[in-house]
C-alpha cells in the first residue's frame, strides 16, 4: 500500500498551484488564525516535524519562531521541489535548518523521542493506515510534546454524494450528511476525477489519539462565518464545519521521586 | 430564568410515558450499552449525583453497583413521583440510599467536593446556562472524579428545519445540516409543539469542559447501525450520529511532596 500522490499528477498540481494557499502559504489558508492560536507561539530551540509539508510554509513559520530544526516531508516530488526552492530564496535561512525528505505517510517510520512538535496540515483524511501514523507520531515526540493537526471535518468527508443543497423554499443552505458510520473510502472529484479520501467518525479520531497515549487538549471546528475575512467568498459557510483542528499532548512520564529520609 | 419543564406538561408526560426508556429504563435506552461501558463498573462506596434523573433508573443502577449514596434530582414533579414510586417497590433498597430532590438545572448550586461521579442523561441540550452547570459539577467532584453525560449530538440539534430526507433518486437517506455555527435556541415539535433545545457546536462543549478544569477522556458518537438490536426499528440510523456520550475527568490536584533532606 502506497499513499495516493495527487500532487505529482500534472493536471492536479497545476490546478492546485493556483489556490490561495499554494501561492501565499499561511496567508492563503483560511483556517490559519485558529490553527496558529493552537500552536506554541515560541518555538525557541524546539525540534519540529512537518508531515505532508507541501510548499513548506509551515516549516518556514517554525524557523521564524525560533525552531532549532525542522524535518519536513512530503510524498510529492513536485511539492518538495517547490518547498526547497521557496526556502532557498528566503533571506537569512541557513542551510540545514529545514531538512526536506520524501516520505510516504502510509508507511511512516519515525525516530523515537526526536520532536517537541509534530504538525500535519490537511493530510490525514487521505491516509488509510492512520493507526500507524498516530503511533509513530506518539513515539517520535518527547513526553509532553504536541501533535497539532487539521483534517477535513468528518461531516465533510461522510457523504457518499457530497454537495451543498437548499431547502425546497430556497431559503436555507444545507449540507446533507449520509453514511456517517460507514467509515472508509470516499471518491470525489476535486480538481481531478476520483480523488480518494478516508472517512472516519470524529469519535474514531478521538479514540485513536487517546488509545495511543495522547491527551486531547484542544479541538476546534472551523467554518468561517465572517464574510469580511473570507479567503473563499464563494464558499458556503456557517452551514457545517469544514475543518477539524486538534491539539493532542503526549502524556508526560511519571516523575520518579526518591527521598532520603532524615 | 427557569428551565423548561416539559415533563410536567400533562400531554408531554403522557406521551413520553409510552416510550421504551420511560417504561423499561436502561433496558429501553438504545445507547445504554455504550454509555455503561463509559461508567465505572464498580461503584463500591462511591457517592453519585444523578442530574435530571427522570424515572430514576440510573440511580437504582448505581445502588446495584455498590454506590453508597445517590443524590437524584429533576425539575419535574411528575418524574420525581414516578422515580420515588419505582424505587420504593424494588426489593432490598434501603430507604435513604437515593435522595430525590427537585432542582432547576438553570440555577444549579452543588456542594463542593461531594461526589465521585456525576451523571446527566440527555438533558444538557435543553439547558441555556450550561457554563454554570459545568462549573458546579466540576466543583462538586473530588479530584479525579468523573462527569459522564449524554446529549443530542450537535449535528442533530443544529438544523433550523430538522428532518431526514432522501437523495433525489430516493436511494440514500440524508440528514441535512444547516446553521451549525449559529449557536442558541431551536424550537421543535417533539411529542408536543415548541419544545426548546439549545444548540452548541461540539467544539464549544469540548472547550467548556477543558476550560472548567476537566480532561475529556472518552467521546462516543452514537447512532445504532445494527438492525437486530434496535430499540427503535423505525429510526433511520447510520446516517448521522444521534447522541454524543462523553466522559470527563476532574484533573487531580498536584501532590505536594516535602522531603526532609538527610
Amino acid at each position: 500500500m502506497s499513499a495516493q500522490n495527487m500532487y505529482d499528477n500534472p493536471e492536479f498540481f497545476q490546478k492546485y498551484s493556483e489556490f490561495p494557499r499554494a501561492i501565499k502559504g499561511s496567508q492563503g489558508a483560511s483556517e490559519w488564525p485558529e490553527l496558529q492560536a493552537m500552536l506554541p507561539s515560541d518555538l525557541n530551540s524546539k525540534k519540529v516535524l512537518d508531515l505532508a509539508c507541501g510548499e513548506g510554509w509551515f516549516s518556514r513559520w517554525c524557523i521564524s519562531r525560533g525552531a532549532r530544526e525542522v524535518d519536513a516531508c512530503d510524498i510529492s516530488v513536485n511539492m518538495l521541489r517547490k518547498a526547497e526552492s521557496r526556502t532557498r530564496t528566503i533571506k537569512g535561512f541557513e542551510q540545514g535548518l529545514i531538512n526536506f525528505s520524501r516520505t510516504d505517510l502510509e508507511k511512516l517510520v519515525l525516530r523515537t523521542g526526536a520532536y517537541d512538535l509534530v504538525f500535519c496540515g490537511l493530510a490525514l483524511h487521505y491516509v488509510k493506515n492512520i493507526e500507524n501514523v498516530i503511533r509513530e507520531v506518539h513515539a517520535s515526540l518527547i513526553p509532553g510534546g504536541l501533535f497539532v493537526f487539521s483534517i477535513e471535518h468528518p461531516f465533510l468527508t461522510a457523504p457518499t454524494r457530497p454537495g451543498f443543497t437548499k431547502t425546497p423554499d430556497g431559503e436555507v443552505d444545507q449540507w446533507p450528511v449520509d453514511s456517517y458510520f460507514d467509515e472508509g473510502e470516499r471518491s470525489i472529484n476535486w480538481l481531478v476525477q476520483d480523488v480518494k479520501k478516508q472517512h472516519r467518525t470524529l469519535s474514531s479520531y478521538f479514540a485513536l489519539l487517546v488509545g495511543a497515549g495522547f491527551e486531547v487538549v484542544q479541538m476546534e471546528e472551523w467554518g468561517a462565518t465572517e464574510q469580511k475575512t473570507r479567503k473563499h467568498p464563494d464558499w458556503i459557510e456557517g452551514v457545517c464545519p469544514r475543518f477539524l483542528l486538534m491539539t493532542a499532548r503526549k502524556r508526560g512520564e511519571k516523575v520518579k521521586i526518591t527521598c532520603r529520609r532524615g
